[in-house]
């Protein structure tokens, strides 16, 4: 490969966006990435039928203005995720409907439980500044706190799960495995719990025409020839002048490298010299969780006809989550199972037609008996993907925030961070991907201007 | 390289141990070692006058039977950590002489909420099946609380900064990095807090003549020419008659093989297929921690004169804790100045003049003006040793171990488990590496029998 002015490894939305800033700046670029296609945590798959499926992440919502711009400057248009009907609640094996964001018609104790635990949540987050969430004025108590423990305060045993199953499901790992600082973190770089957990108005308020492969698609046209698929980079070598990356038996020269993929991930390249201690030490600290995302397919959404709006959760059944994943056409009928955490993992453990036999089994329930003949069923389980090192969001444990979370976005040397979690806003979201490719990608061109 | 009956990954004292297992059972064996050295965590330097330093892992314990076996085999002796004369404290710039384990000098209102929280330790470790922590009664609820909140509940300032200290400083990670279930099995693997934390009796009752490179040296001399220094393993493929292990350009095919580094350097190899989910998310979980261990020499030592043991604690200092590590003639004085977690990452920020200069400081203000005059300063950071990964034991975070626990030894198809953090007993110290070696040579043995 020929020498370039950046190299760019990854092709998420960071890294994608990374390069196509640098090129647009008149930069020379070769991204390099792991996988035979682009998109990292977001993957779109359009059928023969014209009919999309995200894989992975899939929403856009309001204040989401960076993703929003590159669907502008691409002319990708967007669409109200569905939310008419009713959505619906399982506990114990009751079923109860219901619409806005807390599920009244179940119990007004667990209603009330609910909403105190996310009025808490959202005046929890207003204390968190975002640039330096470690200095917090409380940074230090609740960054020795899991969620799991601040959990305890709910006294209602019905919203505690609830509860647990969105804060959890949200990090896609256990609520003992995560920082409530983190969470709190995270939750307040969306605007807070509200923005995270509502559909209309909130994170998962909208969607892509031709979801997130339509935005990565037009943006990899446009970054083209610079593209190297296939290309998993195993090492990085800095000197006085410039990097040296190695992947597979091919050796690439910059003067700057940005990596743009998940810690977990980037902490399997080997860094010569070795990385300061402390970003050494964040890549051992920042681990992916479990998602299975399962799109079923049927000829057309029938749960709609039922007053449904196809939205429901169910904790600890291996389909937690549901949610209406239809095009802007909504032909097919396309019905998005989410699974988290432990219960990801626990059914990931079964064979994939006992798997289908669990879920369809729980969809029948729920949405009657269309629901056991689905014309399609696409199963995307990012535990298994090597290169996202699990999915979707990585999580930082307790203590890791406040002792290493100066690194999460500070560059070493030569090497620049990118990827959604070194974004202090929308840290989490695609959106936050794209911020931080922009961040990135300014750094390079600030450390150009500054050696001329 | 030629074909191998197993290929042992990792030349510390858990692959050491396997491989000479293997060898006297008749089997051939490979071991692959990354660094130009043998011994892993534990690194004994011989000095020209025949002193010797041990710069990472040192001593040994009652209990600790299989190194003692090991010992016993290579005809390796031991001698008692130098405990005569008084321990002191340092809190607040107050120094404070005392003997025994509790320092009652410095406060009673300390030393009783001290004592205190000993006590519920030891208590709790009893509940703590050590073959399966994640089944203890109420593992849940310690795997939700960090250290760092546990210790909330001491009263005293004084005493939780000791406490925090001593138990922090294990685990060589700040107490809110690490789950209170894992500190609660990590001593109980070994008996229980007072042995963790007393020097007679306890864990760092003895030494070996010679220091562990006596030991692991003898190991090394008969596992002889199977052994091979600077072979960085990267990949390792298994298919159905055995494996193909590769480390840089050599390739190796044998059986079975035993992989015995530490969690966070086994994440950086790729493993083809990946492996089962919960041992691949189980790598990107274990962090280690860091640690500095500088050795200072004196041409005697001085301090056993003013009735000083060489032991002394001070919270926060650059020179936290400080030991006798004399050999078992008593010259040269070697004094181990120790530094860990967040103290070791500040310090190790600063250039080696100014930290030599910070460390000498507090050395002189403790054991006086002799002090300030070493014939020869020797300094270890475990954070910048890439096949260690950081040092010295790795902690689980919260959720881990009731999580991913049974994916600590579990095998993954022809490749097996090994290190101190995969053994039931004594986990953490150099006896759990030596277990850990002997379990996974006669789990391999094993499956040869079934495969006849």
């Amino acid at each position: 490969m020929t020498d370039v002015d950046c190299c760019v490894i990854g092709g998420g939305f960071a890294g994608l966006t990374a390069a196509l800033r640098l090129e647009q700046a008149g930069r020379s670029v070769a991204l390099l990435e792991a996988r035979d296609r682009l998109g990292g945590r977001t993957f779109t798959e359009v059928r023969t039928d014209g009919c999309w499926i995200d894989r992975g992440g899939a929403w856009i919502g309001p204040g989401q203005d960076r993703i929003r711009a590159l669907m502008a400057e691409f002319g990708v248009g967007s669409y109200r995720q569905y939310t008419d009907g009713e959505a619906m609640m399982v506990v114990d094996g009751e079923q109860y409907r219901y619409t806005g964001t807390i599920p009244w018609t179940m119990s007004p104790w667990a209603a009330i439980n609910l909403g105190a635990g996310f009025a808490e949540l959202a005046y929890l987050c207003k204390s968190i500044p975002l640039e330096a969430p470690w200095d917090a004025r409380k940074a230090e108590k609740w960054d020795r706190i899991t969620v799991a423990q601040w959990l305890t305060r709910i006294r209602s045993k019905t919203a505690h799960d609830l509860l647990e199953t969105a804060i959890a499901g949200s990090y896609t790992s256990a609520a003992s495995e995560v920082s409530m600082l983190f969470a709190l973190y995270q939750m307040a770089s969306g605007g807070g719990p509200n923005f995270m957990f509502s559909v209309r108005g909130g994170a998962q308020d909208s969607r892509p025409v031709g979801g997130m492969g339509a935005i990565y698609g037009a943006m990899a046209d446009q970054v083209g020839d610079s593209i190297h698929l296939s290309h998993p980079v195993h090492g990085i070598e800095q000197d006085e002048s410039g990097v040296t990356v190695h992947a597979g038996a091919s050796t690439l020269r910059a003067p700057r490298a940005i990596v743009a993929v998940p810690l977990a991930v980037a902490g399997q390249i080997r860094y010569e010299p070795m990385l300061p201690v402390d970003r050494s030490l964040l890549h051992q600290r920042v681990p992916s969780g479990s998602i299975i995302k399962t799109s079923v397919v049927y000829d057309e959404p029938f749960w709609r006809y039922d007053g449904l709006s196809g939205q429901s959760a169910a904790p600890g059944s291996p389909a937690t989550v549901t949610i209406d994943a239809c095009t802007d056409t909504a032909r097919p009928g396309v019905l998005c199972v989410i699974t988290e955490g432990p219960t990801a993992r626990r059914i990931g453990r079964l064979d994939a037609t006992e798997r289908r036999t669990a879920i369809v089994r729980e969809l029948v329930a729920r949405f009657g008996n269309r629901a056991g003949s689905p014309v399609d069923y696409v199963e995307q389980d990012w535990s298994a993907e090597r290169y996202s090192g699990g999915g979707m969001l990585s999580h930082l444990p307790t203590g890791v925030l406040t002792g290493f979370g100066r690194a999460l976005r500070e560059p070493c040397g030569r090497i620049h961070w990118a990827g959604t979690e070194s974004s202090a806003v929308m840290c989490g979201w695609v959106d936050g991907a794209v911020r931080s490719g922009e961040r990135a990608a300014s750094e390079v061109l600030r450390h150009e201007l500054a050696a001329v």
